[in-house]
């Protein structure tokens, strides 16, 4: 439950800092590198480093994908190449990082999580972490797999001003891509919230509770990676950094109300949770009322009854009213009225269901 | 319920910004311009926009309002006609977006969100989106019909202070209309308030509740549409955009007392739906308390007479009591006087309703 | 109930800002001009405008105070005399209107809101509005009737500061005193409050959760005015309004603090009453606990004793203990030793009341 | 309840501001001079002012303690000799006023509240104003006795920092005294809180929720004195008073940080109030639940037994059972097989205390 | 309970600032000296102070570590011999102190909070205070024993950026390595909390409420522990402190990182507590539910039973029923109809675990 923002795999106590902590199920790592200017678009499969630091060309926009850290070595020569600072290089490896944009000397680092909704309908966060430099951008991700094939075939295509701008708005583009990623994910809590609400008006079993916390936590969980993003963003847009233009600040605005929306949603959904736990409990208080008033209006009915009953079966020797010819059909009547009169008084205080189920 | 702020038709994710995302059941486009210069004004109903362009006329206030985003080649031809951003173009097609002020260059955005009450006393929610250039007003509205007409017929009349400003007056006009059309809403909402308001003491059904939550989604919806209004309002007042002259940014300093004053009115009636809702909780209590206090009035009075009744029924050969001649009339006696003592200690309690039927 | 923030009497949507929405039922317009300076008074009751155009005298400090809007020509006439702006005009007229500090220009326009407790201990709230001009203060009162005569015994008097300040000291005196008439009505809601307090323990009906309904809104209302009058003081104290002398600032230091202290005990009052809900609310749990209680003892003390006598009223031929000499004497003993045991039982729970009526 | 935030005793609506408003309990005035250099130190007991001022010497510390208010005049000769303010002098008089440090030309006004223990452990809160001059500190105060006698006597010991600092030490020391006087409240406070969550879980009577209540109120009240006295506090620390040394800035500092731990403990002591009233909440229903559950096993047992006795009670001619042999004990071991089941029953529920006591 | 934040053991009120307030049961005072530079690292425990004063050599770094304040006068020379200012000394002496980082003159003073789980589980807090120098870190411990063995192995190896950097690293390295030994001790609450998760929902005994808030108060605690942690060591990486380097600063922003961790794991941590208090106590109502479906289950289904039973053992001379042949199997029958139709209502009503047990 507590994956997204709080990893048991952290360093230990003590450690140097820049100590790298990588997993025994750390996917195998997978570097692909893009490279585009205009309509001219290039893609390889990097294997060994060398080819990469050939293949490397100043004049063009150049996108190097790094999926999977199971391999220390290779990870630390990419670092050494692009002169990562190694606090930096921590902050890629030993995830999970919160969101945030910080300058390295030349180098932006903008970490962002990414969502996605696996086949099982549970939702995976991964940390992207996301390196701007003056001719290339970098990204960092967990796990093999993401949501950013879109943006990789508007390369492709070479048309839009992704193939007219630099490596900041490639940067705006896969940021952009994240952010958006996030309105599936919002749109299927939605129906489960709708869901739930008849459950808990109508069916308000323990479960209910169970799935309304569970939603909850998830929406917590969410709020804590899409709030700082947003300061991440924002800080991208009002920050200073020679790397970004006027232009795609511009176009980083626009992410930035992406962002805004997404978190008033997760708000709203929160909100709606409270509510629906609120209906819950308050069903449960009428259904105790119900019960209640089931035992009370046949308890109340057949007590008396049952008195005047066991009156009758006394055995005085002096009791008139046993030989009284019509004496048995009597108290029968008596009781008939009692029970008449007692079913009136619930009617009266709409306990029957009749006059507003109260 | 999460139409306003939430529409789940989102642009596709890794779209190329500047995408414009546009419904099936979109309106059709209608454009009608008005321009004036003091008592002169003049309507047309913009067919093609060749004639658009020929009738536009710097000298004069104009004034072109499309409703109905129906048509995609259409509103791009006005976008390139008026070298809108793209970016611009998406917030305002792309509906909804959150109310705000901003800057594209030499043309400023207000995105505001109109409420309409129609017949069946639901609230529609409409984005109204607003471009101020310098001699003219551009509003995109997504369906046909609004609040706008008093402004209509005030152009048209051709005096009072509107005909004697520029565009910033106009768009100042729009704005406030806008915003005071949330006072007949808010009115009912109040209305509706105080209806519910017995109801939640005297009538505490289940169906009190659901209304009482969907009341409380109404005004979270309203003030999430409100807040970042009276945002926008704000910046245009203390902003220093180029084309607001100071008279102007006086009078919207009025509309944005009016966006605080129905904030306050919102929060207020946010904070008596919670008052209901622990009103309602707590008149259920009182029902349970009262369905209790009946159960036990009636079963501690009759229990204990049933055990006398059920001790002289008992078959023990040497019972003497049975035989003795006022024994019967006695225990009536007795059980009439048990009987008493339990009502008069119901009644010190205040249980029979005599003393405060707490 | 929402009268003092909210009227319903609200412009027409979209009508031409400066229009001046008069009710049915205004106060005829009375208008009473005071002049002095030091010692030397005079005080006019102004029947036609042109009188008070001649009256007024530059050399003297000018208080002119209108009471009642119910003639819109003559509002008209004073507001062109001394040259307000339309603007300024509708937030006087279009009351209520949340209490601020502004300038219009060379004027300052300040609007608070007086309180006054009417003889059935009922609450008026009226909205003050008041124009600080260079040589004169104008106030602008809803209804006939206010707080503000001890600032007039002070003017005609001629003693103490206010014969030696100018027009902004009077500005001073007058929030200061309606900002002081705040206490009395506090302390009266301070004496309810006392006596709830008591009735929410011991006598907790519906009614007192509707009283203490009923304390929370006006409080709410209360601070809904107190705040932002809080802010208009807090404005005029920091600001630089050319008309506020560095002395005067000093004095209104002081108006601030009460203000403050208002607040502080509004505040208080609301923790209070919200206290004293909760306490209500758990002494109906507590009721239901104790009815719960009786019904148990009755209940389970009788229920095994009239089993015992049931059984003994059964008809089997062969049921020995029936023919035992001593028999019903055992089994009346042996009902008293359950009896007894349930009674030691209950008292050992404290339910009894002995040992803590828990 | 109030009396620490709220007198009674507030000035009359709209009387002029500088009037002192002196009950007639006040106590009677006592003034004690104190002056020192270095190790020279003397006190006097000034009984006219003449001798005050006469033995006033500008190259010594002087510090003034004015104990007491009940002489009006006596209050205004001092106020006189030190030039006060008119508004100073009211802020120093017309208690409680909010704890604030504010300048008044030459000389800042401190105000802070010092809280007392008295012998029946009742809180007296009362306020300490205190004048720093250039070469003097006045101190007034409400009533006789103070908690100010280390300082006295460190003046008279005429070692440490107190003798070589000029007033503005002498203030600091006052100050930090009655700070450090929360601290022994607040640990009889702890201990009354230890005292009372015991009660809440083990005996949750109407009274404990009475004391938690009461207790919280007295939290509420000491938060709104220890509040602003932080900020005062903190506005001489960072204020740029000219009579305020670098040096003493750096002790007032220290004092800020005690300033600062009192208000978390008293926020820490609030939260555990509200925590404790939960858990007696939750006791309550705790409560109710045992109480359910006794009448639950005592009337679900017997009641169906009550009907097998019952069945066996009728009278019809032809009943076979009645007349076999063995047919009473059967029914007794049918009836006790019975119970049997039913106390299995509540045995795996956990009812009977057995597993759980849920 | 309090201990962290809140010792009984302040100073006298009044006492003269500066006086040291070691307790009895102060551990022995322990010096222990490390000094480095590059790969050469010597370490000496120091016995008396003139040692230690020879020593010391301005071209390494020096840490001076000092546990345990069992000997004030030690104490003080140390502070003598490096000027410590005697508030900073007593912010050092007088445990416990908030978390802060503040100048005094040339010294830069951090104080932090350490944690320990000990071996019992029980978390200890510890105030770890250091002071910076030019060329020397001294800390200050209360207690013997510390987290701190890993930097201490980091000097020793002499590699790594701790061997290149001054005593600003040095002090970086210390405060990292505090404020990441909270992981495992959040790890081992977010264990706890999984634990109480399922005791809230299944065996919700008052003993899990008391572990729930138990466990609150200790977050609580932590909270206030590491809100200020985070806001000093925030103040280190903006502030402008000399003796700490740019680069430096860039560590420290990667420990502030970890602050807000923290930070946030606990407010979620706290937020979990508040949802499993509401679980626990919907989990009672729900309790409280079955308990009276049971009963009103079997006293629904009996009592009607019992009465017909009762009409049958009256006594009346003339019951014809009573003689009629087949009259008492019908009579069964009619009890088993009655009984069956009271199943099936229950049954409808989902009470009976089959449909929803709701």
């Amino acid at each position: 439950m507590l994956g997204a923002i709080f990893s048991k795999r952290h360093p230990k106590v003590g450690a140097r800092p820049g100590t790298l902590e990588i997993g025994e199920s750390a996917h195998p790592v997978r570097i692909r590198m893009m490279s585009y200017r205009g309509r001219k678009a290039r893609e390889v499969d990097v294997d060994n480093l060398e080819s990469l630091s050939e293949a490397f060309d100043e004049s063009t926009v150049t996108w190097i994908d790094v999926q999977g850290f199971g391999d220390e070595p290779r990870i630390r020569e990419i670092a050494e190449l692009f002169q990562l600072h190694p606090l930096l290089l921590e902050d890629i490896v030993n995830v999970p990082h919160r969101p945030k944009a910080e300058s390295y000397g030349d180098q932006l680092l903008v970490i962002v999580r990414m969502v996605r909704t696996n086949t099982e309908h549970l939702v995976e966060h991964e940390q992207v972490s996301l390196v701007l430099g003056k001719h290339y951008v970098l990204t960092f991700q967990e796990k093999h797999g993401d949501v950013l094939d879109p943006v990789r075939a508007r390369i492709r295509e070479g048309v839009g001003p992704i193939a007219q701008h630099g490596p900041d708005y490639l940067a705006y583009a896969l940021i952009d891509t994240i952010v958006d990623a996030y309105y599936p994910l919002l749109e299927q809590i939605g129906d489960w919230l709708e869901a739930l609400e008849d459950d808990a008006v109508l069916r308000p079993t323990p479960d209910v509770l169970h799935r309304l916390n569970r939603l909850r936590n998830r929406l917590s969980n969410l709020r804590r990676g899409i709030w700082p993003q947003r300061d991440a963003v924002s800080a991208m847009v009002r920050g200073d950094h020679a790397h970004i233009s006027e232009e795609v600040r511009l176009y980083l605005r626009d992410t930035l109300d992406h962002c805004v929306q997404t978190t008033e949603v997760t708000e709203m959904y929160r909100e709606m949770v409270t509510e629906l736990i609120n209906t819950y409990l308050s069903s449960l208080a009428n259904r105790t009322n119900d019960v209640m008033k089931v035992l009370t209006i046949v308890a109340t009915i057949f007590i008396p009854l049952s008195f005047i009953a066991g009156v009758y079966g006394m055995n005085f020797d002096n009791m008139p009213e046993l030989h009284v010819r019509w004496a048995y059909p009597l108290v029968w009547l008596a009781m008939a009225a009692t029970a008449m009169v007692m079913l009136g008084f619930f009617w009266r205080k709409g306990w029957l269901g009749g006059k507003g189920e109260s």
